[in-house]
């Protein structure tokens, strides 16, 4: 039996960059022949959220936008074209809401590069309403045991860590240092490298991430840099041979961290750079770098064959991610915190609230 | 200004395996959203399509049926959900008409191996007419440079070489071995290898092969099977170290070039089987090709990115294809010719006759 | 202070293949520029060994022959060409006792295909003695956390199973099947597949084995090949998305689960063949085999980096491998249950007794 | 019968760093077990050796030092254990002379990594003399069908150029951009790039240099840097689908061009620095390099297959390197010459004279 489908429905959204966010009504939208609609049951909240609420990134959102690229939920309609997916099946709306496959990224697996993508919650409406537009061909497939709350916050922050970590070339029994071990990114970072069968030097500050990283996060070594008087020193120090780590995974980048980085990875190791802070710039000194043969790489979010990787180290139940939730209309509060730094986890957001 | 398209067409049509086969008009069929319609100029005639017509492979034809997959043609209509594509474009109807575009094998590229690919010609309607349909992601892209008859055979046989020498592994400076060299997949097979600035050994019999595998072909080295004595010895000895060539392409195979090919190639080489000879088996010592640490593997039609990296060899003038343009109402002399084994090189079908 | 060296010590030598075997005393021999002298402190025994004292294996051995390949042990004494390593150093002896170093697979880190490469306990003395010769560029580094009974049957059989797993093709999270898992080198590819982040399907028979098998050894799922009426199906359907395993191993090969393993390995996938079966032949229909994109491969020991990689495996205590230690003077009784088929787990010399 | 060796031999000598340079008889030394002697007929100059003389390179050198590694001979002599080579052959010293061959790095090929790495001409005496020791395993084995002289320039730039091609990862039929492309190496990289099936686009200044490159070396395009008034568009404009370059190669490197390629290369793609600028710094701007995935790395000299495989394209006749023949006596000319900037083409030395 079908689902029944609302013709309006809850959502937040906002006329013009700055604000303000509203809660309230709009209609729910048709899925064209190759779409999927999704009944969003829980979005996380992302930091990339509040860029395009303020409109500070060089690239142009959508007006009036619904925002938020996390959402997970059941799909209620699909268009005639939709393949590979039923009424009833529980899917992820994420970053790349669709892209033309057609193109030389498309046709390389490489979709995220596809000039045409479509961006949830940027550049087309996304999960921060109970009705979201997909195409069918790139919502998330998620096996039914895995709960829709906890799943969200994987489909951007987990599938992007997992993608750095493949992009890095590190083989099993290799070692990965991760810097910002004990961040949001960064947590999940070291599960899938452990995961993975990779080694984990933790890189980060303070004792209760020191705790948390060697611990339940599964790392091999926790270096706190603010303690050390030579960090390069200390992170080859942590390999069983002194020679440095394989590769470097920089979850946090500014300019400091990743020069050091090429100093203390491996010779012909590969540093990875996933976070995307403005106006920073990669640097490394040419002799050294040629000397030592370093890769230096930077890695967005992952593909669909990423994705449905990255979903299924968690469904065996490798990946655990914090969370708290509230509800759709508590959405002006989540950012309020993030505005002030005081987030530790994610907030998901219930969308029937 | 949009094509005008006819409501019928000229067509070569069976209504049951065996045939016969029908020239006659049927309706011109209407691109659905995800499709385009092409106007077939040309169309090559392969074995393929007379298995097709016979039944007499293990897989099921659509009935009655339009058989042809290697048609070029030029866009005139397309669904308005087609992508980097427009009316007038040229482009190819190849084996590989359509796939879901959503599986785990379309998510890492491997279109030919989707459970639910439409093969043209096959399991839908092909290119032995005058306006065929297919996927709009799926369809070649043919650069206005080259002539549409000679790309014909180029759509299947071509790609299929190019695949086959890119799964070797063999890398630029090496050699293959290709068996079958002076053939018409074999003759294709020593342009491509030489493009890739591999160094070929060509495997056939007969001085007319040996002057055109040397000579136009390109390859370093003819072996003649019917007259060496030790195959085996002879391909190792026209390698520069006598270690036998890094990679074998057998692209008409039986059991016994099977066999003699992973003796004669160098230890961590690698055999690619493209051929597909009904009831035949690979077969080789396992322990030889454990000590020599031998790949074998089969190859089957390439993917999108495949086909677009083939036609680029050929746009810059590397490939030479030999064929004969006849018209599309002269199919049943082609297969004729085909069954009495009489056909050096390709037809190619004139739609327009 | 350097070790002090016996000029006489223990061995056990044949003059002739078939033997008698006699255990006697010998002169200790000293190392060239280039080698190093491990004082042998216990010896794993391999079927190998059994092979060269029969004398039944293609390849001579040389003669009169102290047969051994699996010995761990301490430097006492160093050529002056021996670079990066001491004496005290921790070493193992293994098959590859040396090689040229020079030519191609030497150059491309492909050492057991070197035409020139010395075969410990086979083509020069092993390690069924107090004192063996090895080349100081190939001799195992032992971490000294490590006990040298636990790790000498690790030398060939663990590095032998590890580069296997490695030469798949396998990625951390794909499926591996693999067949004997329950057997020697099967138990220890379980432990390595398992550290390397993949998930196992264990194919066995019995009721113990099953137990072992998805207990210790940390196999996802077992299937009985005896009680199992239809294999392949079995197999595909113990994968999540019933497409098979990524990759097969296939420790004991005869031709039939050979065949099988090209049946139900996941399209794409790879079948990796490690035994050495006389006289067998890897077999697999042409067609299923290209349609499939099917992968064989020979996979023979290690090199030293995989030797290297391996070891480290086993000091993170991710690899036990059960066995019992008796004394050099008992391997006739070894080489007895040998025959009789009737050792499970490996048998470990201690050279003092 | 074995070459009659002299015990004194012409060289060209410093005692300190900063000279003066001395050509004078000098002793002729013997190889050690793992070496070989050889004749050097003759020796290319590089820009490093002109380094080793001043001394201003972070690495100290030998003193006294015969400089040198290019330098292109016949074995007179040899160790016991020299392997695979024989008395009469070719050989290439070149800059790594020797290395372990037992640490990680040697285990995985990676020669030019190894911590005691010896280097030619500068941690050991090198090729500017009539009689060198290098190690049996190391020195470039060179068929005789090459002209010593036309080699010896090969030995540094060829190899280093042709494995800045191998890690830029580029298939054949992609394009790579060469910046320098008219110089004493890019000239090399465009012939190697067209013997490995790339497409090249060639960044350089001048008529002169245009002519070269679009002639004699290959490159489909000629883009004139100090024209253009957008780079990065007109790179990209040179690539068939405007996307850029898959490959950027930089064999002079300072910050501005590196930033450029950074900008004009592919989403995906990598640019390979091989350049030595001391105290210059590779950057890039985060965001785009992550967003685009682009890759960067450095790229050192090649190891011995590099090597072996870099020659074998030159035995060929697929490559031809501009050199001029003066005599050893006059190397302090070809010095002065390197100092005002006025070599075009490299200078090759003739111990004879």
């Amino acid at each position: 039996m079908a689902p029944s489908i609302p013709t309006e429905q809850y959502a937040q959204v906002f006329e013009k960059n700055g604000g303000p966010l509203e809660y309230k009504k709009i209609p729910v939208a048709k899925p064209a022949p190759d779409e999927v609609l999704v009944n969003i049951k829980f979005s996380g909240v992302c930091h990339t959220d509040l860029h395009a609420l303020n409109g500070d990134w060089p690239l142009a959102t959508k007006l009036p936008l619904v925002g938020g690229h996390e959402g997970a939920g059941v799909v209620v309609a699909k268009g005639n074209l939709a393949q590979d997916i039923e009424i009833g099946d529980h899917v992820g709306v994420k970053w790349i809401n669709g892209s033309c496959l057609a193109c030389s990224f498309c046709q390389q697996s490489d979709e995220p590069l596809c000039a045409h993508a479509l961006l949830s919650g940027y550049t087309v409406d996304g999960s921060f309403q109970q009705y979201a537009i997909a195409k069918a061909a790139h919502v998330a497939r998620i096996d039914k045991s895995i709960p829709l709350d906890a799943i969200a916050p994987v489909l951007c922050a987990g599938i992007t860590v997992y993608k750095g970590l493949k992009e890095s070339g590190a083989r099993p029994g290799e070692t990965v240092a991760i810097v910002g071990a004990g961040g949001g990114l960064g947590s999940l970072a070291c599960q899938y490298a452990k995961a993975m069968g990779l080694q984990v030097i933790g890189i980060d500050t303070g004792e209760d991430k020191k705790k948390m990283v060697t611990g339940e996060l599964g790392a091999e070594t926790f270096i706190d840099f603010a303690k050390s008087t030579n960090l390069v020193k200390d992170v080859q120090a942590a390999t069983a041979d002194g020679l440095g780590p394989h590769a470097v995974l920089l979850v946090a980048v500014n300019e400091k961290p990743f020069q050091q980085a090429a100093e203390y990875v491996r010779p012909r190791g590969t540093v990875v750079c996933i976070g995307l802070p403005a106006g920073a710039y990669l640097r490394a000194p040419v002799f050294e770098s040629v000397i030592k043969m370093v890769t230096i790489k930077g890695s967005y979010v992952g593909n669909r064959k990423d994705t449905a990787e990255a979903l299924e180290f968690y469904r065996r139940g490798l990946i655990k991610a914090p969370y708290k939730v509230v509800g759709l209309s508590e959405l002006p509060m989540v950012y309020e915190k993030m505005r002030a730094g005081a987030i530790a986890g994610r907030y998901v957001l219930d969308t029937s609230k």
